[in-house]
């Protein structure tokens, strides 16, 4: 599974976590996009309601660790970006997925709907990659070299646009 | 509010947790279902995203102090009847409630729809009393006489129907 | 299909109803959970349409038998956990299934919103592995050893959050 | 409540069930309906959940004294209709009523999504009079002079087309 | 396609009508349950919106032609049952079809929806069986040979019960 | 109600249909915007149920009559917009209404989903006004002192942001 | 990918949009009609998100070339039809594509819910036929050979239920 | 309207754009809690359907005027956050509202199901105060006082719930 090939220099500023192992295939393309965008990620299977007191764990350390921007990803009741939110006073990004019979309506609405303070900046569904993309123009505010990143990348999306 | 006017000897069976201050009108009504089939029980405010140690806590000492059932009352993005399942192994009643704008229906899905291992036995929508009346049919499993007051409660039920 | 091999000391805790034959595949998964935690369950395939009479004669004897839970799996316009929710006090644990066009959302729907005094425990969409696990916090009430085994199936579930 | 002003000659043909005493004034309308039409009914406030016992038995003998149609409105986990049609072969039609958070939308799927062999003919959202239309258009079958006020007052509708 | 081989004597009792060719596999289901019954029927292929005229002109004959009820099939913006309903004081029975990619969720609520007056007796999404069930029902009222064959098949559904 | 204050030079190009009179408020809305953009039109109550030759003649002579654009409102099971664009290979413009317990939801659906062939333009619940300036629009394309209109309200919307 | 084999002469007079390349294979059908209805038209590439600029200058372009009618295609949050209207006074017609976990109704209610002054003429999900058969009604208004086409494709449509 | 009262020294950190003059007294909750936040605010009302051109030149120059994070609400078939985040490389957040017939679930779906690339963060519907926490989580990563306020806020919060 996605291990992490960082050097010692490279400070994790993107903590992105799972809810489910099976979940594993549609997050690591959070973790591709934040790759490619020279970004440092950890993705760490984490649940909110099988280990809540390691998700409470790695969410006390995260800002003094040197995190900027947590990514959860859930399923169903999607509980992990809310009760992230809640430990943590990082911005705090979920992404829905659409496990089981309710095609992701489940873990939207469960993802979205928080109360006023403790909020979730959430992304379409299944859509992993806009959770990265979305980090990605956080930590750019203080790295002019994410933003110019992130402009080629979308300068490579558009040249696709040419080719049809 | 909710004051339990409990005397020394009524042992709390059934913990009732609402997640905001603004819902304890709807969820008295489990109170006073309990208190009429007479079932000690306390409500508290507590919410998963506000004070969460607090739930934790509460969660923690529950079996110990003598709570058989816990409901778990919450709008919008409704966690705390999940967070409390994964904190505890009692059994776990979540009432989804009607905030917001989407009716209720995001407090539904956000409650009902668990990962395996982690149940909340979900009632409908804004249905309070439901959950009294199912934290009453489990905690009379040992004590016929809840049982007792439930049948006749039923009966004085069914009675409205012969008044029609 | 699932034959229950309990032996004559078996005492049979737990029945699980289902509303239709093609339903057993999925609704047998709960009879597995509960044969790992050792708590003794029949499946009986029942439906609240086409047999009801025998519905309501299970349900009668079922408390006088030593049934202590009842878990019933419907889907589509889902009756069956609800009408076996108006012949008994026991707890009633209900389990919508997502056959038919509308995935679910219809079997959701009616198994949930019951009226008061007649509450309906109602699971995930397919999730007849959480009706076991609830039946189970519900009979582990008096049966510490299936509380034991209850936590001892969570941290087997934790494991695997170490192996990813 | 509405009671039924018939001569000792006016057989009943329609009978009317509601599964709430609240919902009488919306089930009034499918009375005043086959009243304006000619056709005997009668309302009962009869309950699946609540007085199951009473439905069936009103159920048995409904063939039997002439009923030809029987029209069951509930709303929430709206499950009368499908009881009442597990219990006759005579025609049942099924208004699911808005009552509750859903807007009804419940107790639609809870009436239509029936199992085949149980058909229940089901009409709109807290739509009562149609489902007296519909009574009225089966037992016009063979009574000639029902069609003929159906047909009056279709007339008398599409001339308030004729005075905006 | 589905060729009705009608005696001479074989006065059709129910017309089947569907919006498209392409609905005839799941149509034709209710035209095998009618030939069970004993009741004869036929299917024709007629569409509110490409041939509406056919569709006026079969409806305006039909209880000339003995015909007591209509069975109406379509998906999407299902309105084949309704201009039916429209042109006939016969009782129309609709069968939302699961066409498209809203899952009959369209076709449902299109069909079931309708203004008082015109009532459209909607079954199940795609259960076509079951209009024929409801047709069966319709019919027998006045025909004791065809509830036999109602209970008959009924009890051959139950025995499947005794099977598992 | 609407009367149109057209003069005899004024050709009607927009035909305006609603399927009940109780929508008229919400309906006149579209007679508004074309009179403030100068183009003749005229209301009609019409219903594809109640009403359906009278909607029939009208539409056949539609085109003949100097009618470029047809608009049907309707609520519930809308299905006007699909039978008027079923008779005329007009542009047909369908405006779902927000009556019924399902708030709109249901017109939405009934009105957009045709098959293939016979298109309704469908714009947003209850906005007449947008179906007018879709209207607009159309028969603009040979008038460009429609276009110059549209263009002049346009700028006026825009003057109000500048007001806040 | 579909290249337009248009003579010298042939002024295209729809446009067609679609946000993604990976949407052609749906959006071509339009293209198809078009084709078979002797209309000429362009498919164009384009995204409301990714070439926003080239959507601008192909919309402000687009009267002054000729351009009569444009049909705009878009899945998931489908802002393409919507960002078009804003830049013109020519019709425009949406297309909702079932793309994502939501089916469609993403991009259905992105599509139609437009506000007063900017209307999008939506179609069903995934339905690009009926923009093409709706962007003829359009320009036939003063095409009278467009209009012949589109009542022999009808005919042609209605021989085939000649045929089941 | 909402004037910002601000010195001359307050950058503005946080632009706030709203897409119809009807939603400003929703949209000024964002607004007050970046105040009480002591973060520099701005309230535009702009529309991307009605002033696209303002809104891109806004966009354009945001991050040369020291605007870190854009803030965009709007309703029905709510374009404007994804239109912001299309020409910006900023984080944009996007707040649905409940304006129209369907309850801000068009609004929801509208904001959040962006294409890879153009992440739109999405928080509940009406939900703007959350939209301001988000915002203020963002720019708090480099001032420590915004996140001091943060927990001093969340502290007062937690406060409400002990007076209960």
């Amino acid at each position: 599974m996605a291990t992490s090939k960082k050097k010692a220099s490279d400070k994790v500023l993107v903590g992105i976590l799972t809810g489910s192992p099976n979940d594993v295939p549609v997050v690591e393309k959070a973790k591709e996009v934040l790759d490619m965008l020279g970004i440092p990620s950890e993705l760490k299977v984490l649940s909110a309601h099988r280990t809540p007191e390691r998700v409470t764990k790695y969410i006390s350390n995260a800002r003094a660790n040197g995190i900027e921007v947590i990514i959860a990803c859930a399923g169903m009741a999607a509980h992990l970006a809310g009760v992230v939110a809640a430990h943590t006073t990082l911005p705090v990004i979920g992404v829905p997925l659409a496990s089981g019979a309710l095609n992701g309506f489940d873990a939207l609405l469960s993802t979205v709907q928080m109360p006023p303070g403790i909020p979730v900046a959430t992304v379409g569904v299944d859509n992993s990659k806009n959770a990265a993309y979305l980090a990605a123009r956080i930590v750019g505010l203080t790295r002019p070299e994410v933003i110019k990143k992130i402009e080629a990348d979308l300068d490579a999306q558009r040249k696709k646009y040419d080719q049809v």
